[in-house]
């Protein structure tokens, strides 16, 4: 994209049942009563457009758990939530976490087609690819795929996905109702799809995209998952504690982008923040605090064995980490394993501490402050090559999106850093992505 | 259920892009350039909500087939179209097809619940088997799995899917912020199923639905298809022709209950009925005339092709159907292959005569006449003992239902057969269809 606006970062707007903060069902500003209300969903999107955010966006899993006898689940799956959202906003970014492992690709690139065409071109999809064995499970396998597999798998899929996508020209559509000519089948085609993972005939029954592609995300940052994100991701969400690290894994990743043929613009970079807000800095921090009172450490425990792929009950809370695997033996989210490992080395913690700084933002960064204080910290990163943008997990919902709209969002539009309306109609426009060509298939010979 | 309320028909309305018939988007009072708009199913929606409809639903295919070249396709994939409609409706039931030959009972359990919970309490999910080898080649297959085995694998899906949405207790929830307690896990457990189609753990990752199961809805009307709808629909969508046939369908599939241990209210039969209406006859008939004329006889044939497994290309339409196949040896939708071989051996019809009588309902019954004569026939066949209710497919779109609602519901409340205003907010309400119990999990041993 070639424009003389000056940069400006981008906004993502997280939503987590009721907060990112573990114990933000327990704190009297949330609503756990409400985490099956589409109303509630509604009033946070809504938020986020108010707020002129590009995107919401909802994370997934396909089991269970151990989450839910300490922490609220509202559990909707996201793309029928984000269907629901499509039809109650009018230019936010709808954002869904989908796997590549338990799905097919005729159904996923279906259902993203539907949703681009139901919400006017705002569709991305948050590309997944498990790393449970709890999620194998409900699908008839007793082992979880190998890491390096899922990612072969995810490869596959998400071509397969795209030539589907492809598989109806931009103008196939006539509509000639004289002659009786609907599409022009010529420029609807078959993919005849046979691979590794999966066979696919097509033509997909859906008109391509309004965005051509839905916006392609991806979140992991293993080695596996940056080369993934190279290839095929436009815009990254990613869990970095410092800005030294947030510069080299962004400089990392940015690297990787020219052995793909793709240019450093075609990709966005935006780490997780959990802004805890307060109108002076010791009122952000008592409430961290008074969030730190409220965690139950049997569930934070929970958590962190399942990051380590440890068994951690048991441990006394006041003692440190016991000795933990290498990555390279973690099928799980190596990424994350790394950075709760790091962290804990670094500054030396103990279980208990842990805890109290995953609680936040389990693994994201958390910054407490005002929302001054926020503000320098996004432009801090965002001038200094660590971020173009931010994925916002607001500890408490909806209080913490209000806040950070009503306080955090004119700030950054006063320092000319964010948009002060929407300029465009779809997601790719909020992102300054370009919609994709498609060869228009050629006429059948 | 025993009430002392009058015995009342109920309503669905069957959305298709421009309208049933097949030439609908052709003719000037369709909208076909809407089909991928939102606020046009918005707009239906609505309409059948004002009418104090039951429900609304949408038909699927899983292959692009031959549709598109002469006819409007939307293409919307029925749960995120259904999702978004929840969010711009109050009460209408919102019915989904998915198919349980293409899918996993994980995810179709998991977006059910979803739809469920989103609209408060309004999901129906129609139970399709597929029955195509297109269908097939988008997911791997290059043979499509057999008849009777694909009820086989239906029985198992909607038998997991079920434990999946009883795996939580209706109050295993209890928000106990004091203590920590968001669910009581006790309440909350395994399924563990093992079976011969699929291996799914659970428990579901959304709590039990509003409606305990979303409404079971099923539509194929062979053998093996009446003797799955006698075990678990409550809702059956059937082809009828005329009223004996419909009567012997009735009375065939109620008796069929009580070796499922269940009572004849427990499930409803809606027979399709196609309203082409005019002011006059004369209008309605000119209308019907004026179909038949849009109509592509390619496409009709095409269409015809596919209903009974035969390839029809290059026959002369002024001549009679050539030899079939019997219905044992059909593996699509034995049902529909069986009424209109009878339908053309019954009265005769060359190929071009077939197509026009399938034109507007593709096997469904076509009707066209003034309200008042739509309202008699649906009164005959309400109190005929051939229909609990129908499944209103008008001809054209939105048109044809806002005729329906504006001028034949209210004959139909004039006479006491039709609700006036609606008394539930559940599908399972409006349908006068009890919740299913949930035999609450036993506390962990």
């Amino acid at each position: 994209m070639t424009t003389s606006r000056p940069r400006q970062l981008h906004l993502n707007a997280f939503l987590m049942n009721a907060g990112h903060h573990d114990a933000a069902w327990r704190h009297p500003g949330t609503q756990p009563e409400r985490v099956t209300d589409l109303r509630y969903f509604q009033h946070l999107a809504r938020t986020a457009e108010r707020g002129l955010l590009d995107s919401v966006f909802l994370a997934d899993g396909l089991a269970l758990f151990n989450k839910v006898r300490h922490n609220a689940l509202g559990g909707f799956e996201p793309l029928t939530l984000l269907s629901a959202l499509a039809a109650v906003t009018e230019r936010v970014g709808l954002i869904a976490t989908v796997s590549t492992t338990f799905n097919e690709p005729f159904h996923v690139a279906r259902k993203f087609a539907s949703l681009d065409h139901l919400s006017g071109g705002r569709a991305g999809w948050n590309i997944v690819t498990s790393g449970t064995v709890a999620e194998a499970r409900n699908f008839g396998q007793d082992e979880h795929l190998e890491h390096r597999l899922r990612y072969e798998r995810a490869r596959e899929f998400v071509e397969v996905a795209t030539r589907l996508w492809d598989s109806w020209a931009d103008d196939a559509i006539v509509l000639d109702r004289e002659r009786g000519i609907y599409a022009d089948t010529d420029r609807v085609r078959a993919i005849n799809h046979r691979g590794e993972y999966f066979g696919v005939e097509g033509p997909l029954n859906v008109p391509r995209p309004p965005q051509g592609h839905p916006l392609l995300v991806q979140a992991g940052s293993s080695e596996d998952g940056k080369e993934f994100a190279a290839q095929y991701a436009e815009a990254v969400f990613t869990a970095q504690q410092t800005l030294a690290d947030g510069q080299a894994f962004y400089k990392d990743l940015k690297s990787r982008l020219a052995r793909y043929g793709r240019t450093e613009d075609q990709l966005l970079i935006l780490p997780g923040i959990a802004p805890v807000l307060g109108s002076t800095e010791a009122e952000a921090r008592a409430l961290e605090q008074e969030l730190t009172d409220l965690q139950v450490p049997e569930y934070g425990l929970a958590q962190l064995s399942g990051m380590l792929g440890v068994d951690l009950t048991g441990l006394p809370l006041d003692g440190p980490l016991p000795e933990l695997p290498e990555e390279r033996d973690i099928n799980g989210n190596k990424s994350r394993f790394t950075l709760v490992a790091e962290l804990a080395r670094r500054d030396g913690l103990t279980l208990r501490e842990l805890i109290a700084r995953l609680g936040a933002g389990r693994g994201h960064r958390v910054f407490a402050g005002t929302p001054e204080q926020v503000a320098d910290q996004l432009e801090e990163w965002f001038t200094q090559g660590a971020a173009d943008g931010f994925n916002v997990m607001p500890p408490l919902l909806p209080g913490g999106l209000e806040d950070f709209v009503d306080h955090v969002v004119p700030i950054l539009q006063r320092r000319g850093l964010f948009r002060t309306e929407y300029t465009g109609r779809t997601l790719r426009e909020h992102y300054g992505l370009a919609r994709p060509d498609n060869a228009a298939p050629a006429p059948a010979s």
